[in-house]
């Protein structure tokens, strides 16, 4: 495991909101996260919630516009942020698309040339950035739990459903929830992990609540109304009509006039906040 | 009076956050402003708490960054944050310097070409601005209170001290308290008021005070210690002593280990809602 690099770090809420940088070896090239430690952190191990970040975003925007660390301080959560890609690897055009390469990694494995040699953001997210939280910081591992918005609401369904014994708890904001079925979803997929859709369905959400795949508790979701990626691309009733025919707890809120900006990821961050704190902070 | 345009507007909180745009007198050119308006709006007048921001700064900062619209939703506080300055006026060389110019406008009216023909930032936030809002949204003007950040501060604090019966209240995060005395202040004042350091004192918080201008009710200020401006320009120890020489109440608070940055401002801006509230939402 290689060493972090810290880049900033500031007082916030009595706590630290850092910004990190390692080498990665899941995407090959250095990748940067940010972390905010509440204060009960300096006192032992506090659980680690996972903030997986939409198209286009970097470990910062949530981090200074979601106004989660005033929750988290309360409640003594660390947040882990990572960046949506690695960047600047030398592919070609990496940065020339909104909806794909750089600030698009779809938390996905990528096994198609050129990606596949730095665009591992499924392996980066479920296994190396959680090695490197618990070598580095004041984190209690036996409680993690995930959230993210949009493109990181894919990610974060995706993972913690593969992985339901290690997430005590997910919920997302505004989630592509069956990328096999929109325009993002098909674009990347086909170019990430090439023609073939049987592999493709190991990413998408609806197909893993379909084949059986089950989360522990009930799973979260916003979603605004006035969200202009509603209809075509996120297209939140599928997700529900899958875990309604598979039995999977989900509560589905509708948000009357909300969007898809941080406005409206700060407007309920404190109900997600909470949300996972019932499953993180509850004494086994 | 011009009519304003409305850029985007946001559901927030159960309010809605607004961007807009007009054409200024004062400013002689376009300007741009942020609205938030509380879900208590809709139901009649609400009380009007201005936020100036600091160099560098539009509309956009304290609006993204700060967490103020999920206090104002509760407390039912309009809040409205001007531009720092007007922006693409045609004067050479306006947006070249981090601390003169476009995003310095030191809420002063300058009295020195070029800068004269544009930089009136003190009638468009005393005069301008507060007759824009009365004539645009549900607000109650006789209650209105100020509040600012760093050379935002400054603006708040002597445009409060000179308009003490307007406004109920004003506070301020790590202002610049002496700019007749500091770097910052020094370099701007100059130009844009010319060499008799007499015109500069009525933008001084600390020559206002001196003068006999008192603001009733406490000030409040919160400044971090680990603010790399604080020794150099931001020197809250120069209005601590103004204040307490002159019988002026004021609250200063050094807060132990956080910088400049907004999430500093983040930390402590629900106190300064609340500071702006109790004398706002008092009923007569």
């Amino acid at each position: 495991m290689s060493a972090i690099e810290t880049l900033s770090e500031r007082r916030c809420f009595g706590g630290v909101q850092g910004f990190h940088r390692h080498a990665s070896t899941a995407c090959a090239g250095p990748m940067r996260f940010a972390v905010y430690r509440p204060p009960q952190a300096e006192r032992g191990p506090v659980p680690v919630l996972y903030f997986l970040s939409g198209l286009t975003c970097t470990e910062e925007n949530f981090t200074v516009k979601a106004g989660a660390q005033r929750v988290a301080a309360e409640l003594g959560l660390m947040l882990v942020v990572p960046d949506t890609s690695p960047r600047n690897t030398g592919i070609p055009g990496e940065a020339d698309e909104e909806d794909f390469g750089a600030g698009a990694g779809f938390y996905l494995d990528a096994t198609q040339a050129p990606w596949s040699s730095h665009f591992h953001m499924y392996t980066y997210v479920a296994e190396e950035l959680p090695a490197l939280v618990a070598a580095n910081f004041p984190a209690d591992m036996r409680r993690q739990s995930i959230f993210g918005h949009s493109m990181g609401g894919h990610g974060a369904l995706t993972i913690a459903l593969k992985h339901p014994q290690r997430y005590r708890s997910v919920s997302a904001f505004a989630p592509i929830v069956a990328p096999m079925r929109v325009r993002w979803g098909e674009k990347a997929f086909a170019r990430y992990l090439g023609a073939d859709r049987e592999t493709w369905k190991p990413y998408d959400a609806c197909e893993l609540v379909a084949r059986g795949e089950r989360f522990p508790g009930e799973i979260l979701i916003d979603q605004g109304t006035a969200d202009p990626f509603l209809h075509e691309t996120l297209r939140p009733e599928y997700f529900d009509a899958a875990c309604r025919e598979a039995g999977q707890p989900l509560r589905l809120r509708m948000q009357q006039g909300y969007d898809h900006s941080y406005y409206f990821i700060a407007s309920f961050i404190e109900d997600h906040l909470r949300h996972h704190a019932q499953y993180l902070c509850a004494r086994p």
